[in-house]
């Protein structure tokens, strides 16, 4: 990988000035059009990407091609949603002479794209959170370009979907400009601090993007930076539930916090158990017949042994599964302490751990299980398995739903379906921003500011605000909701 | 006024985190109920309140009785729009094993609260943007509590119509710590830099704006903070319009641009003219004929006679007419330059004079003017005078909605309809939130976050995201909108 010079990096940001301006103007089922031609030929290449993102990653052939496949999807679903127009937010008020405060103009207020957009891929999903992610798509979707900022884990892999996606964008009709990939820290360094880039996308480490998020807030015109950065993905057995189905829950746990060797951003980092519980023993048990397995890149490698030897270390800390030898791919591990730590002393216990080692913490009754959960900084998710009728579930639900963005009853986290109803978000530090989200039909709104037209004849109002709305789109009139 | 002690401030906001938690679960026909309670207890106290308002901001009677009408009117259009629960923005995805990705789990996302709000007022509408203003309406319809950092420019004003706001909203049986008055600079920042504030918003100067988005992005855990800080407004005269209606347009901009002593973040403070034109002697022939009059406080007056003398010392541009004598009351006051002076060196020609005072700059021709056009930063609003069928008119509409968040086609800027499509907001400087309005209501929006719920059963789902949807609210409901 040979990192973007400036005055290429230049070149690419002049071609997404140009590009932004016909993407804004450019019929929305072309723009549809555009991202289904680009999930054609992702899908037809797979012979040829599949191999190098096994190369690359180390991760198995059955995730990648399944991977492959959410990521075709989520073209095709953002496709489907930009041809909808709904996205657009159209609303008209026609003028009105008695309009309780006075006189009120003929107005009209629509969502446009931002500009061009710069993205970050992560390491972790080589294809859905990569070149040809969750973030492109969607910022693709508002009608923005994208300058993507290559994962040096993947750099054969992103060059070569990089290359299929823009050929078949413009061989589809979009603007050259519309994508172009960029490589090298420096480069997107440089990028995030470009006037002419409007937003920044990121998926990555709470260092990396907490970085990014500072330059974007720096910079002398401040611009929105959406960073998801990371997350421990508490998880909460009631005694209800850990009496009725220990085994059950203690297996769904095994399996979900050591998929994909621990590295997905809604991995369950910690289990709270009530004291005396026979789960922790089982998900040692279930642990402890797992091989270990290598991890993506040598840096993540090392991050997670660093990491893990440290909360290893606290002195309420104990090892209960697993291993801490940092020169070995790393087995499942588990360990132990009690919620009364975790409330004295939150900070080094409900800190993420990426890779496949997770927390068990036991509380001493319901009093304690949620002051440890008060405990906890935003997060993605959190989970809540329990029987509906314990008295301290209404409680519960609501403090973990005042600090994550998705809360599950029942289930795990890992596997974030693509959806309209999706959160892929939440309060700092689990994302910088927040009232968005990065997965789900939703991660479009990111892309977009509103502008309001006020008295423009009908020919010179964009087509989704005039009065014989040509493009057929969804139009709130005069405060009645379509 | 005696600002806020520090253990007073803290009592406030464990006051305010408490009424967050009481406000997110109480039915929207309540919430709703409190805004119009607060409103009628506002129009009911006019005859204290206007005296005072008339006292402490030199603004005239008739303006001061047309802004309480237009803030009570808004508590009531906010709450009208709070009943429909449009606003949740609620979507249910239900279980689907043949989702194109793979089975998906029943996911159904709302959007909540935020929490507790810190409101800054501005002096410039001592009612409408000030302690019960657009930021406290759309906080409190959102369902944050309200601690508003009250404009020393009006101090008795704000602590009689915080009382009247806050027992108003007690009575109806708002929970207490639902809106507080803090005062003073210091109690300010603290309050930005909280962690039980959760979000910040702002309308006054790009300084002081500048100053608490550093603080809200520089937090351990940043916060969403949505400045309004300041915009010139460009309007543009097309050498059509110019031909067709000079003294119309002259009027019409020398009224707007001196409306309120010039005292608005929408003021038109740039005249594009085609070169030649008489719409400059004809403005200037009006504004020589307005007296002086005095502004808000010694603080404003000081900042524009600073402002209006370092922009008349430049040596490109000549006083038309009007003032810049420090020490007289200002009266409306006209200055030239070119538009090939604009491009040359925009910042001193383009940045914000607040106060009666606006710049002309005389354009060749369509492509200089395009040019200078483009030389400008964010904006609230940018106006044109144009001939629907003048070749230019396109491209300078699409140039203009790049840079502002409303774009008008005749009429001037000043006057801002609180409505279901307007746009208050735009590009930084104009604001450091691009995607936000701080005015109609899509206001709302800045003080949610979206939640996603997991397989949940009916019961302890949030009330709108139920299957038998008991408060009758808007729902997507596996993607086919309402």
């Amino acid at each position: 990988m040979t990192d973007t010079a400036p005055a290429e990096l230049d070149a690419l940001l002049d071609a997404a000035v140009a590009a932004a301006a016909v993407l804004r103007d450019r019929p929305l089922t072309e723009r549809a059009a555009w991202l289904r031609a680009a999930a054609e030929a992702l899908d037809a290449d797979a012979e040829a990407l599949l191999p190098l993102a096994e190369e690359e990653s180390h991760l198995p052939r059955p995730r990648l091609t399944g991977e492959l496949a959410r990521t075709t999807f989520q073209l095709r679903l953002f496709a489907d949603e930009v041809e909808t127009g709904a996205f657009l937010d159209a609303v008209i008020d026609h003028a009105d002479p008695d309009w309780g405060m006075g006189p009120r103009p003929d107005l009209r207020r629509m969502l446009v794209p931002l500009g061009p957009v710069a993205v970050w891929a992560a390491s972790n999903f080589p294809f859905a959170f990569s070149v040809a992610g969750g973030d492109t798509a969607s910022a693709l979707a508002a009608g923005c370009p994208v300058l993507l900022v290559a994962h040096p884990g993947h750099p054969r892999l992103s060059e070569r979907t990089a290359r299929v996606l823009r050929d078949a964008l413009t061989a589809a009709g979009a603007p050259d400009g519309v994508f172009a990939l960029v490589e090298g820290q420096d480069a997107g360094r440089t990028l995030i601090q470009d006037p002419r880039v409007t937003a920044g996308a990121f998926t990555g480490s709470l260092r990396g993007g907490r970085a990014l998020f500072d330059l974007a807030a720096g910079r002398e015109a401040p611009i929105p930076f959406y960073g998801e950065l990371g997350s421990t993905n508490p998880a909460v057995v009631t005694r209800g539930a850990a009496g009725a189905r220990a085994a059950e829950i203690a297996e769904g746990f095994a399996g979900s916090m050591s998929l994909g060797v621990g590295q997905f951003c809604t991995k369950p980092g910690v289990l709270l158990v009530p004291a005396g519980s026979e789960v922790p023993a089982l998900v040692a048990e279930r642990l402890g017949a797992m091989a270990g397995a290598p991890m993506l890149n040598g840096r993540i490698r090392d991050g997670y042994g660093q990491a893990l030897e440290a909360l290893a270390a606290h002195e309420v800390v104990e090892v209960l599964a697993g291993s801490v030898d940092p020169d070995a791919d790393p087995a499942p591990t588990l360990l132990r302490t009690s919620a009364a730590e975790v409330v004295a002393d939150p900070r080094p216990l409900t800190a993420e751990v990426f890779g496949p080692a997770a927390l068990v913490v036991e509380y001493a009754d319901d009093a304690e299980l949620l002051d440890a959960v008060r405990a906890f900084e935003g997060q993605l998710t959190a989970t809540v398995h329990g029987e509906p009728d314990e008295q301290v579930v209404p409680a519960l639900l609501d403090t973990l739903s005042e600090r994550a963005g998705r809360v599950l009853w029942g289930g795990w986290p890992t596997g974030v379906t693509v959806s309209y109803a999706q959160q892929h978000g939440g309060p700092y530090p689990a994302t910088t921003a927040v009232g968005t989200t990065s997965v789900g039909t939703a991660a479009m709104e990111r892309f977009l500011r509103p502008v309001a037209y006020q008295g423009l004849p009908d020919a010179l109002l964009p087509p989704p605000l005039r009065d014989g709305n040509p493009w057929a789109v969804p139009q709130r009139i005069d405060g009645t909701r379509p």
